[in-house]
C-alpha cells in the first residue's frame, strides 16, 4: 500500500464496541428493532459523536438522520451511511458497520483536516430490516417513491403500534424538505457486510458491488386427499407432501442446469393438517431465486411454469408472490471502489448483492454504490455474525478514499 | 338371506339422527369431546333408552358405562359397544355407530323377546379418541393394564382441566369393581366404521376384522446450515429441506419394494426457521408404517435404519417415537362374523384394522372381535364421514346374529 490515507483501527474498534451495547442480548448479539429504545440509544450516540466533530444534524419526515460536514465550496453533498436497526437476535455488523465506518471516515477527515470541496453527509436510514414494521427498506423506499408513505405510517408492529406512532414518539421526525434528493446530493456510498460466504471462501478483503440481483419469489401448492394413515392403501393415496418432495427434486434438477451464479431457496413449507397419522392434503412451499442477469431469471420462471400440473396424483399450482429487477450501481463509482481496494493492496472481487439494501432504492435517484466486507462463516442475521476488525478497517479505508475521490469530481 | 332375525332399519335411523344432535357443529358433523357437555348428553340419552328397555346400568372408575340385560342363566356376560366421544369436527359414525348398533341389537332382542342365556352388556368406552385427553383408548387401556391410572387422571385438556377433574364432575364415575373382567365377561364385539376406502372400493358390505395391524412411528431429522437465500452459492449449501425431500424419495423407493398391504405415511413436517429467505437448517418429519405381519414391519425398520447418514451434505438421524405389535382377534369369533355376513347374503372380506380401537386392548383379556362397515369415500374424522343406512343396518344384523351365536356357546 502506497502512502494512502487511513482510518484509525483502534477508534473503529471502540465504535463497534460502543454500539454493540445498544440492544445487547447478552449472547454476543443485539436486538435493536427500528425506533425501539435501543435504536434511540444508538441514534443518540451517533448524533452526540457527529455533533462533537462539528456536524450539522437534521432529520427528515421518515426519521432518517443526516449529519453534514460542510465542504469548502457550495456544492451537492456526498452521502455515506447505512442503518442501525437489526433483526431479532441479530449481530453487531449488519447495517451498523456501514454507519460506524461512515462515522470513522468523517472523524478521519475532520481530525486529519483533509480538505474536501463537497459537504459530506453521514446517514442513518430508518427501518431497513423491516423486522419491526413491514416492509424492509421502508424509509429509502418512501423517499425514492417506491412505497406510499401513508401505508407505511399505518404499518403495525406485533403489539399493534403503528410506524407513524413510533415515529411521533421517537423525537427524530423531521421535515420532508430534509429528504435526500438529486439536487442537493451528488452520490451515495454504503459499506455493508457481505452476509454470505463468498468473500471468505475466495480469501478476498473487499467485495466490489456491481449491483443487487433481480429475484422472483413464488409459492407452490399441492392439493391431495387427506386420509387415515392406517386405512388408505398406498396405491389409492394422493399424498401432498410426497408430491411436494417430487417438486423440490424437479426444481433442483431443472434449476441446476442453469447458471452457476443462480441461487434459489425453498425456505418455507407449510403442511396441512400436519398430523403424523393423517395423509397430508395441502402442502405449500416457497421458491426464492436470484440472479443478476434478467435472462437467467426468465429461465427460472420458465422452469416454474413448466412444472407438471399433476405430481403423484396431486394438483400442482403456483403463484408469484413478488419479484424485483436487477439494480446496477453507478459504473464510475464501482470502478472507483475497485481501484481504491487495489491501491491499498487489498484483494477484491466484483460481485452482486443477493440481499436488498437501501442503496438499491437510492440508485434510482443518485449515483450509488456499495462496498462489501467478508462475513466470517457467511453468518448474518444471527448473534454470531462477525467481520474481523482488520476487514472492517480495510473496508473503512476503501470507503474513505472513495469519498475523497468522488469529492474531486 | 334365509329366515334370519333382523334389526329395525327405521329405528336405527332414528338413533343415528338423535345422537347426531349431541355436539352438532351445524355443518353435518359433531364435536363431542370426552366428558364434555355434548358427551354427557349422549351418555344420558343412552342410559335413558337402555333403562327403558330394562337394563341394569353401572359405571366403573373410568366412567365406562355398562348397561346389562339379564340372561336366563347365571353366566358370564357378552359385551358389545364402542365409544361416543369424537374428534373436533368429527362425524356421526366413528365410535357412536358401534354404540347405536349395540343399542339396536339389545332393543331387537328385548322387543322380539329373543331368548338368551348369557347377560348382554351394551357398553360405552370413555375417551377413545384422546382428542381431549391424551392418549387415545385411555379407559380400555387402564382397565386392561396398559396405562397407569394416576398418569391418566393427570392428563390435561387444552384448558388445563385434568381427566380426573372431568371424571369427578361428570356424574359417571363409578366403582373399580364394575370394570369389565375375564371372570364375569365371556366376549366383546365392537362394530365400527372402516374409516378407509377399501370396503367401498371392493364393493363389500361387511369387513371381517381379523385384528389390528402392528405399527412403528419414527421421526427423522436433517441438520444443515442456515444462510441467506441471496448470498450462499448453491454448491456451498447444506439445505435441510432438500435433504428431507431426498429422504422422502428414498423411503418411497425402498418401502414400495415391500408388501402391497404395507401402508406408510409422512404426515408431519417441521421446518426451521421456515422463512422464505433463509436456507432451512433443521427439518423433521414423521414416518408411520403399518402392516399385520411383524416380518414386514421389521423390513420397514431395516429400511429406516439403512437410510444414508448424510443426504445433500446434511446430517441425517432418526428416532423411534413408538410402536405397537399386531393384535389378532379371536379366531372363532372372526369366523362367526364371516359366517353370519354370508348367511345374511352380504358380501364381505377379511381385513385388518389400520387404526387402533378399544377392542385391541380388550383382546388381551377376553375373546374379542370387530365388524367393519364401509365409509363413503373412505372419509373419517371429518364432518362428511358417512356410512349408508343400509350398510349400518347390515352391520347391526351381523352384530345381532353374532351375539346370539356367542350366547349359544
Amino acid at each position: 500500500m502506497k502512502n494512502m490515507v487511513a482510518c484509525d483501527k483502534e477508534r473503529l474498534a471502540d465504535k463497534i464496541h460502543t454500539f454493540s451495547k445498544f440492544g445487547d442480548t447478552g449472547n454476543g448479539g443485539i436486538t435493536r428493532l427500528s425506533l425501539s429504545e435501543p435504536d434511540l440509544q444508538a441514534r443518540a450516540e451517533f448524533c452526540k459523536r457527529m455533533k462533537a466533530l462539528g456536524a450539522d444534524i437534521v432529520t427528515d419526515d421518515m426519521a432518517n438522520i443526516y449529519a453534514t460536514f460542510k465542504g469548502s465550496e457550495d456544492l451537492p453533498r456526498i452521502a455515506v451511511g447505512s442503518h442501525c436497526d437489526s433483526v431479532v437476535q441479530g449481530g453487531n455488523y449488519d447495517g451498523i458497520l456501514g454507519v460506524i465506518s461512515a462515522m470513522e471516515v468523517a472523524e478521519t477527515i475532520v481530525t486529519k483536516k483533509i480538505p474536501h470541496r463537497h459537504p459530506i453527509t453521514v446517514m442513518i436510514w430508518t427501518n431497513e430490516e423491516g423486522a419491526r414494521f413491514d416492509p424492509a427498506m421502508m424509509s429509502s423506499g418512501v423517499i425514492t417513491g417506491k412505497f406510499d408513505k401513508n401505508k407505511m405510517l399505518a404499518s403495525k408492529d406485533k403489539d399493534g403500534i403503528t410506524f407513524g406512532e413510533a415515529l411521533d414518539a421517537s423525537g427524530y421526525k423531521g421535515d420532508e424538505k430534509n429528504r435526500m434528493n438529486p439536487k442537493e446530493y451528488m452520490a451515495f456510498v454504503e459499506l455493508h457486510i457481505e452476509q454470505g460466504p463468498v468473500l471468505e471462501a475466495a480469501k478476498m478483503d473487499i467485495g466490489v458491488v456491481e449491483g443487487v440481483v433481480g429475484m422472483v419469489n413464488y409459492e407452490f401448492e399441492f392439493i391431495g386427499q387427506a386420509g387415515h394413515a392406517g386405512t388408505v392403501p398406498q396405491r389409492m393415496r394422493k399424498d401432498a407432501l410426497y408430491a411436494a418432495s417430487e417438486a423440490i427434486q424437479y426444481l433442483h434438477r431443472e434449476l441446476d442446469k442453469l447458471d452457476s451464479k443462480l441461487v434459489y431457496t425453498t425456505g418455507r413449507i407449510i403442511c396441512s393438517p400436519n398430523v403424523h397419522t393423517i395423509i397430508p392434503d395441502d402442502v405449500k412451499f416457497t421458491l426464492d431465486a436470484r440472479h443478476q442477469d434478467p435472462k437467467i431469471v426468465q429461465q427460472v420462471v420458465d422452469v416454474i411454469e413448466n412444472i407438471p400440473k399433476e405430481l403423484a396424483k396431486c394438483k400442482v399450482s403456483y403463484r408469484k408472490l413478488w419479484s424485483r429487477k436487477t439494480v446496477a450501481f453507478n459504473k464510475e463509482l464501482v470502478d472507483l471502489v475497485e481501484k481504491n481496494a487495489k491501491e491499498y493492496g487489498y484483494s477484491c472481487m466484483r460481485m452482486y448483492s443477493g440481499p436488498g439494501h437501501d442503496a438499491q432504492f437510492v440508485a434510482d435517484i443518485l449515483p450509488t454504490t456499495m462496498i462489501f466486507v467478508p462475513s466470517i462463516g457467511g453468518h448474518s442475521h444471527c448473534e454470531i455474525e462477525k467481520t474481523s476488525l482488520d476487514d472492517c478497517w480495510k473496508g473503512a479505508n476503501v470507503l474513505l478514499q472513495t469519498i475523497l475521490d468522488i469529492d474531486k469530481k
